[in-house]
């Protein structure tokens, strides 16, 4: 902007041309058509995290597309909610795609150096909520923060849980994953003092509302200081830990 | 129905007067208005739990007159729902009533001799879900059966549960009251080996929608073997728990 | 626990091993890893039932693990929500396999000994009705309770239900299936003095919303003391109906 | 309109006269300005049953002021949701009023002379349904049809119901009116052969969620043949039945 | 029974023999098992119209061995909610079937001769929702009322509707049958003096909720008198019209 | 902004100064804070409108200092949403203030003169939902645009609507405001071809849900080409209105 | 109608048969049965706006009718919600069909010479929303409007948007189209001073409950003037923004 | 824990003994009972946020009660949720409260030396807003956070927000309060890289549902990394936020 501003004092712009570039100035250096979709290379600089590509309705070629312009300018990128018929036909596309089938994750070339982050937490109620714990732990590796996993400590047996307690504490964020009722971020809630991002599961049936109930259940926890996202949400527990957790090493993406 | 059929063999009664008898039968011999309310004398043979007065909704008057009439034929009888203003309209009515303000309840005369039960636990999550555990906890043993009581062990500090759960395996059947996200039976249900009946409280705010999501997160409990009653529904969750503590000493209404 | 306490005294182990083993203990004594899947040992001697494998969502490999890990002890394992086709490849897997299709249930192994339980009456509203039915009724059986059933008994034809009370009374508990709108609890409900257990069903269509309206029917009825579970949940209905129906003889786990 | 077409083939209106007064007729002869509100006299004309005045959120000059406006073309007016503070307010404007306390209806003029009508059946499941049930008896006598009052037969005593069955077929038509789970439609239409129309009402707590659980109940009832109306609306359910009843005497309004 | 109590009387049968047989008599008489299924041939004396087999989930060979029982004593049989494919599977198996396409039902045996009726309108708001109109009119017709076929009548072209009047005047019960916003009853209700009821469809996308809109709108009209089944229950509405229509002659079923 | 990139070309301004100023410009001009309130003076000149005041859940003091502040620059000021003790309040404060109870309004100051705008027509179902539609009618006015008024013309009585469809057609635009089942829009879509704007109100009970099915029905019409505001919102339909009125004699904001 | 009057003035024709056919007119003139289905051609001449197919639920042999009707008579014809699978049976049937595959669009015939219309922006949040922006886009150019395209200007990159404002400035009328939290309108709203609508799209997961909170928030919006329609609904928004767009140039359909 | 086993290594203890006060260790230690609540000394050591009291559904002298307990080991104690009523009561009770109105917060006692941590943003979309986001404020400073309040800056008026973003910038962690649509933090979440947490509010009316749209559409964000709180929850947002902005300066509670 700077840029711009000295040119119109040097004569070398004029005002109205100026105010023209000055609009669009954010949008034009950064946007790069692939086909109908627009890559915002900018918003890494701006909010600390590159594009994430959403997998869900969008077509085998689109992902390509789009994690090819991504990764062409370095740092990798990764794909989210690619079922396994859609990794098959993107592997015929892009053979060097690695795929992490459980987590539905496919991703091209090596994750870029990123800024430092301290241990994120990876916490899982039951096994049937693993590929969204899963894709937690990846999307969180992949922006550059070491993971730490516990599965399989619903609340139900509460021993499980109890006993991995130091190794949650490890941790300088936890990500709680659970479906049904939902309850372990509660119980958690009262035994560390970490920031704690609770992720419902749609896991369940009947009464469950496919998650909903999971959801609300964490929103109206008794246990103070847990926050939440949107149902199966792996990706956005993710880059919400690893915004705290390269806070807690003093890094910031600007 | 025996005397009826005995009658028609002995032709003192017609078979066309016996079929009209037979089906008046339960009803006629039972019923006995008062005001517009019918009071169902039979109720507590047939089911074991005589009729307790649902308060809301109801005037002083008609209270004291069901109170009165229920009474009458000794066991004493209670009222729930009572607020304090109507429990003050009562007490000028019938001065002999007993007040439980914590727990909205009247009562009139002594409760009578019921079957023996064993001892149920009324365990509450937070002191905001309290008059819904005293309002059970009355309602048992104003059925016969010794209550023990536990309060304020939410799951936001899991060690004041673990510390108390002793006391709580010496009951035969356990009530969980919890309101908010209502994790507290989850938990209870993975501890220990006795009938369980949560009930959801309608305490909480926002998304807690007056107990919906207390209740839904009860039903769909990873915890196998919880069974679950209405909001604020104390009464129904005494008398479950009543029923099953019966059973416990061997005892059945009929 | 009292046997590392033994230790610490005699000098064989230092108190901060304890420390580290107390917290460990419950968990490590059971926990035996099948693949990703924790199976839980542990679960029959705290809670009387042990782990019974949700097939829904889970591959048939996942489940022949599980079955296998739990019956290798004795007893006995079954899996519940196996539908026809992941019964077919099961019994590919693990051709000892007993498959019952109307209930959805795998089992593998004989059941083993369990405690003692009187019996339980299994009534069903209508033929829709039945798989979740038969479920609970299975369960009921491989957890060693003997069953009464009782089929197609829906108010519309209160005369069928009337003819079967007798032997409904035979039962020291009773599980009611329904869907729709589930009116079976409430009129059983008036007319029988046992423990109550309602189970909805997703049966109906429309404003029947997948069986929530079944299911808050059967809360909101006009009959105290009846217990819900949620809905097409036969499993947990069994469960609560057993432990019941165990204290009824004098039994308890532990 | 006849009228209007043999002036013009007279001559005595010119064709675009008669368009402009054929769009005007049927609103222009019956509208008669009270206020802002607008009578419309011709409504019994066209649908057998006069304006009967809604009172909930008008002000008691409003009420009186249509009542009197309906009232003075003979045949009588009534208003319903006149709660106690308004009756007492309208009594004050005009004297001669009648109150119906506990159905919330006042009644101005004696009925008029309207079309003969068969009895009309007003079964009520509880106590606390009686005001929404016996805003359907007054309506359906204002109306013209006899009316058979059915009350506290709710189906946890179904003995009670059983023995009002016979007085219950006396009528050509059944009102059923319940709250909580609403079950009584189901078995009552199981039992009578004549048109059944369910009216749920706000009674309840919790999960009844205002009626809404009592209306999807009635709706998805397994007994065929059941209508339903609005929550709480005895006003609806009585024009409905009083149609059917003037059918079974051979009448009809025009 | 008086042929029970007459038994009894001459010494024929014991009075406790008698009280045995009363308690199974209407069920015993008329209960057939067919498979799994109780065929209630019972339920058209009690209630003046036969079972119509629900095909919804029952496998072709359920819904033909329900046929064939109803249709062996005579009056014919119907099965709704039959799709295409289960229709020709069932006409490979009960080759004298008749299917219905666009009702969604199949046919057996010719309808026997059951009580007059009055003519029923069945009023359909659009072509989509003419599954369910037609569902209800053969359904209607089965039970032996004539049906007047209006289609396409739709508020948003409200010439239409207003050119079919006197063909719906015609009739002595109107059903209205509506997807949408289903303002169609509400201009009928204020336009009729006959008996009117509702039927919402599920047409529709959006916030249309799969009909719930449709269905609350129309118990919500503004237009008094209106009475509604469930979301597509052509059958439900042709039910209560029928019983209507019976009574708009003179006939009742007992 | 033009100006100041005129001054840093004139070398009168530093870029990093202009830099600052371009961010805080449209800001800083138009701000003016009246207690913690702050007022968007330069609101009208990029939308066209002015602050309403929404005098909900504010005290007489902010209601008046918002209305002072707004009204000091000329054009006038309202506030909606001030019920009666909230109006005399304001009275008190503001004596020159005019209050337009039945449409809940305030207002301060003559009106400005604002652009041109072809007439709107405010068409009302019932008397219930008349507030609303004054609501509309007021702030339509106020924005400059003449206003028909079109009342009690809801779908039961339709003759009343279509013999008013003449004066409906002489506006630009309609606004619809229907309670209840609010079929009005549906049918009127059908009639006039202006762009037409349906408001929800919240008059109705029960099934009502206040006002969410008159919204959903709006939404989900047949008729093409509706748009819906939130329900009781009639100031959110005279500001779309004026918009599109304005259009439609060639008056733009800017 | 003032020619049928003419002829019973002239004696041509008897005051009843007129009476018949003024009832009977503006359906018969138009109606003309294509199967099942009546095709309106009298809709333009009344709305503006000729009928759109809408392409879900109906069969290719359907849709394929009632384009060549529509087209039959001059001007084109439109089916919209025709996925590729029915797009590929129709042009099967009518190769002559143009299919916009994005749009879910086929069309037959060139479009006919409507009313001209100022230009429409139709404004995009993300990718995924484009289906519906395009079918919006397609429509209103259908309908004669020039439409301007502006895409993937979602509120999670403002700089975007706001680059676009100028674009958007030069419409009479925007089309807002967004999915998931929807914020798009709010922003919009408080930029431009034109006719806003608003399309909420089903775009999301989990809680976004398939477009209801886009729609709702749309509703809820702060900023005032913006209108909404139902989810997925780009036909409605279409046809409400041509019916402004002519008015902004002066044009009317009558 | 340790002193425990060491009391056991020397014979001080028998393992008996320890079993029994290693289960009651961590809650006998801190518990004290003020009449029927239990004050958690402990919580602050084991989650680093001390017990904060819940003033809803609270008497004023429990209030006063748990405030004394808690200021009483020092670092001062506050209470949320406290009606000006309410506090009133309280400063009655206890005169050295601190009442903070708009808040609706009392404290008692100066607040202890805490954790160091860095600014926290508190970004308010508007006025009737403002209550939830001090209370944010102030208890983000009870525990130790410094605080940047930046106020009406909804995204209608996006200058406004654009003109504060270098303020917020300066937190290393923000809370964005917002009410209706709460548009806000989309539009924030794409303008920085700072961990962000987002508070519905219950402020709008009609669709909004009490804050439910609010929360939803913050769930469904487009821009990932905002996590969420229930409805009007300022507590726990400033809870969560002090987390982390403890961890953004190194500290950690223990």
């Amino acid at each position: 902007m700077l840029s711009v501003l000295e040119q119109v004092r040097s004569g070398a712009m004029s005002p109205s041309d100026a105010a023209g570039q000055l609009s669009d100035l954010p949008y034009a250096e950064v946007a790069h058509a692939v086909g109908s979709t627009l890559i915002d290379h900018h918003r890494e600089l701006r909010t600390g995290v590159p594009e994430l590509v959403f997998g869900a309705g969008k077509t085998p070629a689109q992902i390509a597309g789009a994690l090819g312009e991504l990764a062409r300018r370095g740092g990798g990128a990764i794909a989210t909610r690619v079922d396994p018929a859609k990794a098959e036909a993107l592997r015929a596309l892009v053979p060097e795609l690695v795929v992490h089938e459980a987590a539905r994750i496919v991703a091209l070339g090596a994750p870029g150096t990123r800024p430092a982050a301290a241990p994120i937490a990876v916490v899982c109620a039951g096994t049937s909520d693993l590929p969204v714990a899963e894709e937690a732990a990846l999307v969180a590796e992949f922006l550059g923060a070491p993971v730490i996993r516990i599965s399989d400590v619903g609340v139900a047996g509460i021993h499980r849980l109890l006993a991995r307690l130091d190794a949650i504490r490890d941790a300088a964020v936890v990500i709680a994953v659970a479906g049904m009722e939902a309850a372990l971020p509660s119980v958690l809630g009262g035994l560390v003092d970490r920031p704690l991002i609770a992720v419902p599961t749609s896991v369940g049936y009947g009464v469950s509302l496919d998650g909903l109930v999971a959801l609300a259940a964490m929103l109206a926890s008794c246990a103070l200081g847990i926050t939440v996202v949107n149902i199966d949400n792996g990706v956005g527990a993710a880059v919400a830990a690893v915004r705290i957790a390269r806070l807690a090493v003093g890094e910031r993406a600007r």
